[in-house]
């Protein structure tokens, strides 16, 4: 039996107290600021998460934060950040208050950063802000929280710089349904977490845009699987820049990922707005008012990413016909525009 | 322009006519001998194919198989067989009672044979078998016909051992709307796009298997998203103990075919009903009775494939889970029994 501290109470972090409980870890499930009214609601009894369907484990202590205490923190064997992106300054903050030696934390946040002219993942960035963060375990994978929660089966990914990081973090949480393999490519598989919500806003972009009245989603095939294939392979090819391995891109934190961000969640509901011909600001502003939509973020990273290399190699944009539409419709408001004639010209 | 004789006026040769007479090429669609109802509608003035939308150009001249003449044959640059993979012996005594010079000949029939101990693709055992075969060509890629002719857009690749015939018969159907790579790993091609058939009844089982009566279209997706990856990931590895890349199975031919076939057409349909606990057996003796599953028959050859290389190497078939789900469904009628538990385990 290990113990495991899940700082945040979203979907995800929540999520994963199914699996450890399941494995008879002692789970503590510790809520942010913002959580208070989740927690509350958990705390009744059998009470449930407002976006998950049934109760925990009744052996997950939930917290609320005031109540998390170094003491807790003290016997942790691992910590899991299930904060969303605009979390993570928090979470660097409370973890330098909490953590009191050295620990091994799994990150379920993604996203990229700049630093110098470099475009780098989390697992660049964030180890050197937290005092004692001992070992950085990375998450990615084809993984609906909800899904998880309701213990319907899926595979996901741990990553380490040491693959013997990555297996033992990963043997804490795997289940009969949640099947974990671990890599080594932690830049990588940070990198395709990222990513995958950048590009799922252009594949479902073509879940909109080419509609087939015929069909009983009223969704034409072609243009979101050949879509898909282009995004796999722009994704890839981007990864390499980043400093992962091509390789990760056609597994779990690549493709996998991809498929189940495209038609659920916030960046794909971007996408089939842009797909209808509305531009991001409407969108934002309207629809998804006060959503994290974490693809457009990364939309600005990638741009700086491509800028670099078609600073480096003049022909290189052509390369990224899909990434590029997307940056400028993001960066400039314009309309997702596309072109399929663009791809092998 | 070009002459391009097409045989077989089933979905997918027909919509090639599409593309190809827009590019201005003198195309000739001959029916086979099971063909004659849907040529003789052709023929009718405006008429259409009855599994497509609209007519095609009048440039096409469109025969049945007795007006088709070693004289049509003699004119054509490029001879493209449209006939599905049951249809194949009797394409190629066609074309030996055809052809009089060497032709270039492109295939969108799929599928695997066996050649002495090994497991072959059509391109190893048919150019063998057609007297005047010059070049052949391998068609794959993600492309559901009826989409193709209505000119929604989409990507695919065409296959030769040489880049540059590859390229030049690309060239003759490339469309704004029909993107069109080349490659000359003609093997893997071919290889990817028999296995997308055999794979798609294991991810599309998925489909089913699962149900969120929370979403519109009941289905959960993470089971989807890791099965497809799993699928993608074996295919891969079966593509190299066929002779071809593991990187073609992560590209259009591949994880694209696969995208489009999963959740349509009849290798798809057959995944559905194993989803709900039926067999094979019972799903073409009903539902899909008189249909051409190819799916079932690439199962077949995979056994072999499985079979040779576990006895080569023991641990081996541990490497492909699903596969050996499939197999094992069609050889022996029982229930589809994929485990997710024999995944990363």
């Amino acid at each position: 039996m290990a113990h495991i501290l899940i700082l945040g109470a979203g979907v995800m972090g929540t999520a994963l107290a199914v699996p450890a409980s399941d494995n008879g870890h002692d789970v503590v499930l510790a809520g942010t600021p913002l959580d208070a009214a989740t927690i509350a609601r958990m705390q009744a009894p059998a009470g449930t998460h407002p976006k998950l369907d049934a109760p925990l484990a009744t052996s997950v202590r939930v917290l609320a934060d005031d109540a998390l205490t170094a003491a807790e923190a003290d016997r942790a064997d691992l910590v899991v950040v299930g904060v969303s992106s605009p979390g993570i300054a928090w979470a660097v903050e409370r973890l330098n208050g909490l953590l009191r030696r050295q620990t091994t934390i799994a990150f379920v946040t993604k996203g990229l950063d700049r630093r110098d002219d470099a475009v780098v993942t989390f697992a660049e960035t964030v180890p050197a802000r937290i005092a004692r963060l001992g070992t950085f375990i990375g998450i990615g994978g084809p993984c609906i929280a909800r899904e998880l929660a309701l213990r319907l089966p899926t595979s996901s990914v741990y990553a380490a710089r040491e693959m013997r990081d990555a297996e033992r973090v990963a043997a804490l949480f795997r289940t009969p349904y949640y099947r974990l393999a671990a890599s080594d490519d932690l830049t990588g598989v940070e990198a395709c977490a990222a990513l995958k919500n950048f590009f799922a806003i252009g594949v479902s972009a073509m879940q909109t845009r080419y509609p087939d009245t015929l069909r009983a989603d009223g969704q034409s095939k072609n243009p979101t699987a050949a879509a898909f294939t282009q995004a796999v392979q722009e994704m890839a090819a981007l990864c390499a820049l980043i400093g992962g391995r091509r390789q990760t891109a056609f597994d779990l934190a690549g493709l996998g990922d991809l498929h189940v961000t495209v038609g659920g969640g916030r960046n794909s509901r971007l996408g089939h707005s842009l797909g209808r011909d509305r531009t991001v600001a409407e969108v934002v502003t309207q629809e998804l008012a006060n959503e994290t939509v974490e693809g457009i973020d990364t939309a600005r990273v990638v741009a700086a990413l491509l800028e670099t290399a078609a600073n480096a190699t003049p022909a290189f944009p052509l390369a990224f016909p899909l990434a590029q539409a997307i940056v400028t419709a993001v960066l400039n408001d314009t309309r997702f525009d596309f072109d399929f004639a663009t791809l092998h010209a």
